[in-house]
């Protein structure tokens, strides 16, 4: 609520009262992830998110940045933000460390592909810094991300995460805890709305998990922005899928709209 | 979550994972009130309340409890509550004081016409436990309810409220509440959640207006049993049609059954 902190890509609105609808590609090969891309492309979620750790050719940056290309022309005017999530924030292995990972970063922003560029918030500063200045030469957008897959850390904590974030120069904030108990999920909440009164940047969070669930539905009224559906594959437990998750925003609009 | 406090009333479940959807009765005249029982019936909410401070006749005790019987046989069998809201908690101004507004509760308890009879916790003590009694003798249960729609007050008076209703002997306690902001919205579901963890009955909470909308589909994750949905008219603000309420509680059952 800080200001006006709409970010506008390929004429969708990342900050705008209703939040997007983001579905992961979570393809192991060119093949399955350029059909996975036109399967998904096709249930209209507002933006797609390429989990680049789960391509098994990621060590080849060259075939990386061929794939985005093509990717791009399957998905049409769809955002599409480029995300390597590492294991300890709840990813896959890759074969590959930090140093070229950030060479792929490069690579990706370079290529103009992306529109946004998801990079962990809890990576070397160094690295957090250069991949802030290639996304901003190369006009992509920076989400600087913390993920919690064991628990939810406590509120204080969540809200610095997301000023954190601000702070380093990210364009947008992302915040991802696991609750262990209802009192967690509406911690989440409370720090993205607090977060959301302070910051300049629009914000991303949610509570992982069945318990949680009800976060990715919701979180637009305290601050979150975009949220995770399911398109072929889920990336994160909780997560649903597009047609429903666009079914409860409707509702919601409705029931916000009224009385 | 504390102990087992599922209430079983015409075959519904009160207190089981699933909340109920309830439907308001907000006819003026007796021929209103018959069709509107009919028209909402039809959309099968799972529970049906007569806000009888509403309906112009209320001073005639006998005028009130023989269109009970005739709303009973509309209905099916939806379980009924029975409700006389205050001025003072958000109702309708009527002809009658307390002490006839107790014989009238008197005299719908001993009919059999409503299976639940909701009472607000804050009506003097010696009419509270006269309608718990008259409840118990009759086979109806008891709602004690607490309504500020003026602003939301703390967790831990939000929390004492759910739990000074069963003290008093009820067999339900519900808490609705104006948000003023969306830290508000979030007070009145821990409130929920904290109760529900120490309270042996099943508890009703909601947020009202706009703001707190959402707290009418997502309350049942965080310990609220029953939510209030429009059938023709709305007897709160916030609540949203039937059909909407069931689809999103549709979805949030999937979402929450997988992982």
């Amino acid at each position: 609520m800080a200001g006006t902190k709409i970010i506008d890509v390929r004429g969708r609105e990342l900050g705008s009262a209703m939040p997007l609808v983001c579905s992961p590609l979570v393809g192991r090969t060119r093949e399955r992830l350029i059909a996975e891309a036109a399967n998904v492309a096709a249930k209209k979620p507002d933006v797609i998110e390429w989990r680049v750790d789960y391509f098994e050719g990621i060590a080849d940056a060259k075939a990386v940045v061929e794939i985005g290309g093509a990717m791009r022309k399957v998905i049409g005017d769809a955002p599409l933000i480029f995300t390597r999530r590492s294991v300890k924030e709840g990813g896959e292995p890759i074969p590959i460390g930090d140093d070229e990972v950030v060479g792929l970063y490069d690579a990706i922003a370079a290529s103009g592909h992306a529109d946004f560029i998801d990079f962990e918030m809890g990576n070397d500063p160094g690295h957090v810094k250069r991949v802030r200045e290639s996304t901003r030469a190369h006009g992509a957008r920076l989400i600087l991300s913390y993920h919690n897959f064991g628990y939810t850390p406590g509120q204080e904590f969540l809200v610095q995460r997301f000023l954190e974030a601000e702070r380093l120069g990210a364009d947008v904030a992302k915040v991802a805890v696991m609750p262990r108990d209802r009192a967690d999920v509406l911690t989440l909440l409370a720090a993205t709305a607090q977060a959301d009164d302070k910051a300049r940047i629009p914000l991303i969070s949610m509570s992982m998990g069945p318990l949680g669930a009800v976060t990715r539905m919701i979180g637009g009224v305290f601050g979150s922005k975009l949220s995770f559906a399911v398109g072929e594959g889920s990336s994160a437990p909780g997560q649903m899928p597009i047609a429903d998750l666009k079914t409860v925003y409707e509702i919601i609009a409705r029931a916000r709209g009224s009385a």
